[in-house]
């Protein structure tokens, strides 16, 4: 980090993003590439991405030859959300209301998707730098018909734990960061942030309840305001870290749902990650290439420093305090 | 492939480089933040990186009160390797002898720090898209005192695929893509290119030895000389794709070295990777997130779409045919 910088500067946020554009897909009354017309949502909207990367039915690639040449079909829906009928607004700048719409909103589609399919990944690419290409707010979710690799790796190392110790791993996690409070961000009754033990993003969290949840939709009432209202908080603090629309990627994980859901997961805990990609400043971001492609991640600042320069930061939003 | 991009576009790379600028701490002649003076040297130059990831001396985190919080001291040196004394070349611009020093280069480091490190890392960001911060040709050696992630990862695969099968998987991998040719990018007397079975990476590919070599050291004088002329034919096609100095993260993997080299590590066959960021055009990118990073990889285009592609390519520079 004391390493004087002279590489790339991402370009500044256009601000100037328009409440309501005809001609953006995303938002109400706009006609989509495949020619529907969206309604006059006034809350969320889901619809099915016209673009998807998965399909219900792709072909089967036929019986492998060789031990080292299989593939398998990859069948799946990918859907988009749009979380408020406004373009120039953000997560952090709704009100605790919206937000709860937005929660309820992703607990409704676990539930129905994951009816029929194994996995089911809400996930939020936001910013220009992380590869969105629309500033209207919205998430997506993509439905597969298998456990994607991190599922995979997440829920050997649940049961693994779960066997050997007999409880969840990420609620002893969460406990046990209690305690040592020292990679805390936020606590609230019923959800904690933290920067993980583990983290390799500079400024990456960990959002947990603190009650034993394997999915979205098993959140009660409360939980899903107060977690409505946390998430509030730690996108403000995020925004007000270098006083930006803060990028990131994020999404939730929870128990395999589909034909299996009724098995035992009770190793599982639910969890959001997030993913931001900016280290130094507004524009000067962690670039994960070379030794972390090739060989291992390194940090560039502890997840100790991270957690505290989020604690410390205001929790109203830099755009909305008092001048 | 079919979405329309709206997002964000790369700066167009600044073209004027000059050949020595003399408060540029890679150059010739040039003092670096320590105080050293560079030598005028007209070869490679290899040099201490003077902001270092790793320590010979880190200390160690001492003893774990928990099993879910487990850290181990992470030591080495990292070092920085200069391919030629002109800040205006890049590696397919330069000749063929030239290359042939950089691998000679290559292999004499592996060597030296391979004598007491278990791993010793390779590898070169290229361009400002790549996190690369200065533009003179160069790369990086970072020796660990431990195996990398990716390099533990390797070694089991390549471990249990010799104790299965009898022989090393990237023997009979580059034996299979010989034959079934359909994603074999260049073949020389020596080496293979192929975009790999398994690449994420739109443009990735795999460089392997057709011997079973083990380490960099251990290549021929006219393997090495074979390999600098493949490595010019591969980065002119890379910088031919988009017409642009090909953004990229490479690096070599052979067998650990450290006190253990003398064990058996037949498994283990020599490669480079190479990871190119870019996807559409000189200034699109493929961006790694959301699904990616919460879930799995998913491609946009196919390796043999990639592969095909490459090959069509021509093996002289766009910048030195003639106008
Ligand atoms: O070592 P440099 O060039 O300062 O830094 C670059 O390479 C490192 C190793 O791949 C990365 O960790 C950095 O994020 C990147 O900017
Ligand atoms: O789906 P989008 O917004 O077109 O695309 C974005 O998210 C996808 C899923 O994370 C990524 O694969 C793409 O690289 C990224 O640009």
């Amino acid at each position: 980090m004391k390493r004087p910088w002279q590489g790339q500067v991402e370009p500044p946020l256009l601000k100037t993003v328009p409440r309501h554009d005809p001609h953006n897909p995303l938002c109400p009354g706009a006609t989509r590439a495949n020619g529907e017309v969206n309604p006059y949502y006034d809350g969320t909207f889901l619809f099915d991405n016209d673009f998807p990367a998965l399909q219900p039915d792709a072909p089967s690639p036929g019986p492998s030859d060789h031990p080292l040449f299989k593939a398998e079909a990859a069948r799946g829906v990918c859907k988009v959300m749009c979380f408020h009928p406004w373009s120039d607004v953000t997560l952090p700048l709704m009100s605790v209301p919206e937000i709860r719409t937005v929660v309820d909103a992703w607990a409704s589609v676990t539930e129905e998707l994951g009816a029929q399919y194994p996995w089911v990944q809400i996930f939020e690419n936001k910013g220009a730098m992380m590869g969105c290409s629309n500033p209207h707010p919205h998430c997506q979710v993509w439905a597969s018909s298998f456990l994607p690799d991190i599922a995979q790796r997440e829920e050997r190392s649940q049961r693994a734990y779960q066997s050997q110790h007999g409880e969840p791993l990420l609620m002893e996690y969460g406990h046990q960061e209690l305690l040592r409070r020292e990679r805390l961000v936020l606590t609230s009754e019923h959800w904690l942030v933290l920067v993980p033990f583990w983290a390799v993003w500079p400024f990456q969290t960990l959002l947990l309840p603190r009650r034993h949840v394997r999915r979205l939709p098993e959140l009660t009432p409360a939980e899903r305001d107060d977690l409505a209202c946390i998430m509030k908080k730690l996108l403000t603090k995020y925004d007000n870290l270098f006083e930006t629309s803060f990028p990131y990627s994020m999404g939730w994980h929870g128990a395999p749902t589909g034909s299996e859901a009724g098995a035992n997961w009770d190793h599982w805990q639910l969890h959001a990650h997030y993913y931001p990609p900016l280290l130094r400043s507004a524009t000067i971001r962690k670039f994960m290439v070379g030794y972390e492609m090739l060989a291992q991640a390194q940090r560039d600042l502890t997840p100790e420093q991270a957690a505290e320069r989020l604690r410390m930061l205001p929790e109203v939003h830099y755009c909305l305090g008092q001048k």
